[in-house]
């Protein structure tokens, strides 16, 4: 279909190559430049006129230059005439600031999703929002998919015996629990508690976790402390081998050197975020959502349900 | 007034000072930081419900990050029951992007306008914008202070003779024409024209600048290519003297180099944007803007005309 263009920002040129491909069509022709002083340019080099617009961009680091990029070529579009502008955030940036915690502090998942449709966004795909209710703060379509899939069908590939699925956390029991179905095997749960005030964490876990290889799955891994914790009390209660996995690999800060230092022999993620060079390793294994967000485009593009995708 | 509180993110902490003490106020306590991932933090650290609230932040380089800041302030003290948020923004950015002047382009001056109301500002105070058609494209109440006044005062004091205001091209004669009332001094224009195409630029000069010491007046200086040509082209014409000025000092890329090999023998600015050392040069002289926008301040929260302030 002619009327079916892919646009590709700065955040993720490689995933956005391998999406068009899936769909068999090219990349729009655009330039995302900046000026001297740093503002952003932006020129689209094809006519878009009556398209439906996919632009693919992760709101990442840098965050807030992704985010403006996204934001100056949704403007672009719509003045272009673009039909529909259907964003394609694989990682959506600013999701952990989802509510007041504490007085007087701002909630930017929500500030995003009203910038976005007032750009002139018209509908959004995302994989792994940190919070679901995140969806609620757009007035217009979002469609989530999950990272489980993609990373449950890596390891089902290894034939690993004897596993355990470990939520990092309380809120992760339910991304833990589809994981666990699909790989058919039993969960623990990591149950941090300060026992007194003043007094250090303790990693209490709940499940059996003696002589098995566990699988720590979580959407998100930022500075990498909780999870590399988490992978050394496993050990220490037994564990026999210790792998984890998450979706965005924010991997900032102190990342990669914890990770390199703790007992995990393994971390699987996928490329919703691009990983720069100095991030790389060789206990990273990177799995690309490319077939599932082109197949998600495929269906919305042909008003099929896209559910499907992860039911 | 209890009332009445003035905020300062990261572009002009010393500006921002500068005007609370004009005012006589302490500025308001908040923390304006970054995760380790780079997305921004800011909590608000004493009360502001009910409080008239002012924030300085120019969009200055770096611009996605100086913005993003502006617009999470405002949603923070939006949902902290702020009565009104005024903006300061004493230089705004991405003001060139103000028309499509090719096809598909962004017009992101009006985007920047949008994403500030939605954000939730009440008004907004700022300095020259590039085009004053910007102030359109806002819904709420925009003030617009002038660089020249201070500028000229500045000249006035050095008691210089013989004096010519010198326009760089077409578009900065209303300026030049404001700067000479208060100089009493006539004005010369450059006009720039390609006599064929593919043939270099000729800087004609309208007007009489024999023996004259010039002062080039403009809004922006931002790679300097415009001031510095125009500058030697003055001397050619047998200038005796060449200033120029500016309100927003952008100074990117080539600027301070081409400045300092130039005809020029001083640039006079203000501080809307903040000098980092680098910047900085024994041929450029800072001017503070801080009393104009304290004053300017003091008048909007008293209901009174700020228009005073410039005529
Ligand atoms: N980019 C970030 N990096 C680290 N912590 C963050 C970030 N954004 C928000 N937070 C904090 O993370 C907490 C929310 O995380 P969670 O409990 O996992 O939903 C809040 O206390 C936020 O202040
Ligand atoms: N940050 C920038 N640096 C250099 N040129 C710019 C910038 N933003 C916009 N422009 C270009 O400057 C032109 C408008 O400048 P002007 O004619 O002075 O209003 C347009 O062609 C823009 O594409």
């Amino acid at each position: 279909d002619p009327n079916l263009k892919v646009f590709s920002l700065n955040s993720n040129p490689d995933l956005a190559r391998q999406i068009a491909e899936h769909i068999g069509i090219k990349l729009g022709k655009c330039l995302v430049t900046s000026f001297s002083d740093g503002e952003i340019q932006i020129s689209i080099e094809e006519s878009i006129r009556g398209s439906e617009v996919y632009v693919i961009q992760s709101t990442s680091d840098p965050v807030n230059q992704h985010l403006m990029e996204l934001l100056i070529m949704i403007d672009a579009l719509k003045r272009a005439s673009a039909k529909t502008i259907n964003l394609v955030i694989p990682y959506y940036g600013y999701a952990r600031q989802d509510r007041k915690a504490r007085a007087r502090e701002p909630i930017t998942a929500k500030l995003v999703a009203n910038l976005l449709e007032t750009a002139g966004a018209t509908r959004m795909l995302t994989l792994d929002l940190h919070a679901p209710q995140i969806q609620g703060f757009f007035d217009i379509p979002v469609d989530q998919l999950l990272g489980v899939p993609t990373l449950a069908e890596y390891f089902m590939s290894k034939q690993l015996s004897d596993i355990v699925i470990v939520s990092p956390d309380h809120g992760g029991v339910t991304r833990a629990r589809k994981m666990a179905d699909r790989l058919k095997a039993p969960i623990a749960i990591i149950d941090k508690r300060r026992p007194r005030p003043n007094v250090a964490e303790v990693m209490n876990i709940i499940g059996d976790v003696q002589n098995k290889t566990c699988i720590i799955v979580d959407d998100i891994i930022d500075t990498a402390g909780t999870i590399t914790l988490a992978a050394n009390a496993l050990v220490e209660r037994g564990a026999k081998k210790v792998y984890a996995c998450c979706t965005h690999p924010v991997l900032s800060g102190p990342a990669i050197e914890r990770i390199q230092t703790s007992a995990i022999s393994e971390l699987v993620v996928t490329n919703t975020i691009t990983l720069p060079e100095e991030k790389k390793s060789d206990k990273i294994v990177q799995l690309s959502v490319a077939p599932l967000i082109g197949e998600a485009i495929i269906r919305i593009h042909e008003k099929l349900s896209v559910s499907r995708l992860f039911n």
